[in-house]
């Protein structure tokens, strides 16, 4: 054995901008650029670039196995330098710019970054960080301004190559990319991405219970590129030949006219970006376009966002996902059971955050390690595991799983008979009272769907008796009254009596990672000496 | 390198199942029987069972690598023996039982078949065949007959064995199915898929281009699992989580009626089962209950055919591929500028054979191998390679394809500059006039779209001066006249002057192969002899 075979075709992700190329070589590449601008060129466009880039790479004496950083927006020469580097056998590094410096210049030494591809829009960063840079070798501007005397143009760089170019071979376990997650404690760490982990996914993207995306598909990923890879976006688009429409620009009113005329189909993004677009929408009136399947992930999209899109014809897809997991991990599309659904079935369905995709799995463990029911009720530490789940972090010593393969997600979830999974919490910021979990989550989404609260954040304050009781900081809609005991009343048809928070304080903003998601960590920093009385006097006092 | 890793993750039939259990467990199995009675089961129930037949397999001393038979029809217990034989490490032999005896012979010797699963309905076969089978040693019988007192029933057989069972472990380029080309000359050749292969053609065949396979749809192939793996549905099927339709009864009313109860979604079959369809249909008003998609291969689908189920508001892909090929090769899912097509656009597109799956990889060469250009117009012998493709045939010296991985189909095609496929002949029926190829294909296209004509036949005629002429043998339809005069001048209009036949034959059948196609074969021996003036001087008659 074996007496036959089928043919060896390594899974390497020079595969998919060659299918790409050779069946759907004119299906338009879309660049939206900050300045209001729009650029075209195709996936036989992106091709021939990302082969002359591969060539400048291995020009500039870059090896198979090195890293080749990326710090941009979302555009087409974006997109190309990401198969020009993983083409030529390198490793892409995919830089998000709103980390501090100092996490900045470790992870681009922790990584061994040799060259650098950034946006001019992060040329002062990029200058600012040059002396605490001391491996990379060649910089090279994506838009250079005319008459700039900096580092070369990314056009000019690849100018001298021709193209004629054979992607580098290699095993389908080499690693394509690398992704630093912005972790909340210690310095960041690093997910390395391989050829076929990359290829799996993508191909598991397109099947119609994750993204749906065939060749008559126009994506268009509200999630930047350094963000968990866009969401799997750039690597699973070429396998359907869909259009691509990458856009610098998240603004509703750059969105709304991107959809609009560019048929945007398909398009993904945090919840943030649609309360924006919604607002939009309801105030000037603008429309989706064709746009008929909505993503949303990062955190839990509210209720009525996923009532208002739906009731828009959109079809909305809860994602639940990390850069630990490349990242798809849940996906809400529609179960075996949907034409029996009422709307509000429909919602609570949409509400949670899917099920899993052919490839990984979930568990839910108890403090102790074991296994908790998938019965929809019991509550634990979220666990994954599958072939686009991460096994070991970048340089680490030790696997960051399991001996079984498993993956802490650090969030806190239930799973639901019918697969579904639901987010209660992440497990650092679930508040234990009295020996019980309550879900800050929980909270934040009953205050979310009070009456002017634009924002809302619960963390757990020290208490002699009960080990930690709930504080709910609310950040109010501009212009926006809150009535507290309104809110609290509200909150009381929503949550079990105990869950309520001991006290509720209006701030005027939250404190943000650079992700965009709100900084538990911080507001309990703020909030470390807080002691109730004083709150409890003020929602008293309305 | 590497320094970090992704996780490993063997790609193995048996995550098929395990996944389709742990996540859509209720989902329906229905097997609907020759007596016209239903049964039901669903994933977790043939998971249950494959398990238990794993053990029996195990008990009966079955080891990893060897060859597990099937001759059944399509049922539940039939999926079950799938998953049991590969998930003990076994090799899924599925026999084709309209095969001649001493194929039957052969292909078990060749195979060295260590048991053999059947149903009833072969039962008489299967005692003629067993003194020539003597490789193997257990037989089962799916759907023993009360009272029988022949081999085990497959129920009793798994009934000791509890399911407490862990799949066989091992390479994912381990064997898992095997299945036997009826070629037209020589013995007949066994394609031995893989794990990996397989598993990669289910990911692929489930996305939106191929078969757009969700948890919502319902399935029933129209077409035996004995060949080439029901077009690889049963392996699909589970990643999406749909519902599994398997019927031993082709009938139209059957088919109809399962449609309509069950809810059908999703189909496929060759030519001549949607022409007894669309016949029944039009004589009894029953309707095609929800069904949306239909797959048609195996044969080219006439265009008559295409507009009349599109017409009821179904899509048609005309698919493409062999038993080499897993077998997808192409399947015609709209394209990009679908929305801008008219109808008769529309009709043109899925006439031909489709495109390529992400994966698989076409090109026409002439016949000194020298690649012909993808401009719709040349025409050369159609080769592929991709990673479900044959690289060795069973027990083969050779490999089965060229230098650089290309296996040549048989086929004559034409590749269009939008990436669809389209065949014009097999290179074996192509008829050499002149110097110049005439499509036999499109002269039975034309010919059956003539009314009257059911079914059509060119083959070359040995000609002193052109070297080869057509001869169009054709069949009426029953109760029907065919005018040769104005079939003549029909053909004229729709194919070139000189490829029009010579004579036209009025047969009262066509000779067919096991696998229900025209056997061109037999029908050139059986005109060895044919000498033209004889038949021209009938067609002047009329």
């Amino acid at each position: 054995m074996p007496l036959g075979a089928m043919q060896h075709w390594p899974l390497r992700v020079t595969s998919l901008i060659d299918h790409a190329e050779r069946e759907h070589g004119g299906r338009e590449i879309v660049s939206a650029w900050a300045d209001g601008s729009v650029s075209r060129t195709d996936w036989r466009g992106v091709a021939h670039d990302a082969r002359r880039m591969a060539q400048a790479l291995e020009a500039a004496g870059v090896a198979k196995g090195d890293r080749v950083a990326t710090l941009a927006m979302n555009h087409a020469r974006h997109l190309t330098a990401w198969y020009g580097a993983c083409g030529m056998g390198g490793v892409l590094h995919t830089i998000n710019p709103r980390l501090f410096p100092d996490q900045l210049a470790y992870i681009v030494g922790h990584a061994e970054d040799r060259v650098l591809l950034y946006d001019a829009l992060f040329a002062p960063l990029v200058e600012r960080m040059k002396p605490h840079w001391p491996t990379i070798e060649t910089y090279v501007c994506f838009d250079l301004p005319e008459g700039w005397s900096g580092d070369v143009g990314f056009a000019e760089w690849i100018a001298a190559h021709d193209g004629d170019y054979v992607w580098a071979q290699g095993d389908e376990r080499d690693p394509c990319g690398l992704c630093y997650t912005s972790g909340t404690t210690g310095n960041p760490k690093g997910v390395l991405y391989e050829h076929r982990s990359t290829l799996l996914h993508a191909m598991a993207e397109i099947s119609p219970d994750v993204m749906g995306l065939s060749a008559r598909a126009v994506a268009l990923p509200i999630v930047p590129m350094f963000h968990a890879n866009a969401w799997g976006l750039p690597w699973a688009a070429p396998i359907a030949g869909c259009k691509l429409v990458l856009s610098a620009d998240y603004r509703p009113e750059r969105m709304c006219n991107l959809f609009r005329d560019e048929g945007v189909t398909h398009s993904a993004g945090v919840p943030t970006v649609w309360i924006e677009m919604i607002a939009y929408i309801e105030r000037t009136g603008a429309d989706l376009g064709p746009l008929k399947n909505v993503i949303i992930g990062g955190s839990a999209a509210p209720r009525a966002m996923i009532e208002w899109l739906r009731s828009r014809g959109i079809e909305v897809g809860h994602a639940w996902g990390m850069t630990e997991t490349s990242p798809i991990g849940t996906v809400g599309a529609p179960p075996a059971d949907w034409d029996g659904k009422s709307e509000g079935e429909r919602v609570d369905y949409v509400s949670r955050q899917g099920r899993v995709p052919f490839g990984v799995e979930l568990r839910i463990v108890d403090d102790e390690g074991l296994e908790l029911p998938r019965d929809g009720k019991a509550s634990g530490r979220l666990q994954i595991r599958g072939p686009w789940v991460v096994q070991r972090y970048f340089k680490a010593e030790e696997d960051a799983v399991d001996a079984d393969g498993w993956f802490d997600t650090g969030d806190v979830a239930a799973l639901h008979p019918d697969g579904t999974m639901q987010i209660t919490d992440r497990s650092k910021d679930v508040i234990k009272s009295g020996g019980e979990w309550i879900s800050s989550i929980e909270l934040e989404n009953a205050a979310l769907g009070f009456d002017g609260v634009l924002e809302a954040a619960a963390i757990g304050i020290a208490h002699p008796k009960w080990d930690e009781r709930p504080l709910l900081c609310v950040v109010r809609k501009p212009g926006a009254e809150v009535c507290p005991r309104g809110l609290r009343e509200h909150l009381a048809g929503q949550v079990a009596k105990w869950w309520l928070p001991d006290a509720i304080e209006f701030v005027d903003e939250l404190p943000h990672t650079a992700t965009g998601k709100i900084s538990k960590r911080t507001l309990r920093e703020r909030y470390a000496d807080y002691r109730f009385a004083d709150a409890e006097a003020m929602v008293g006092r309305d």
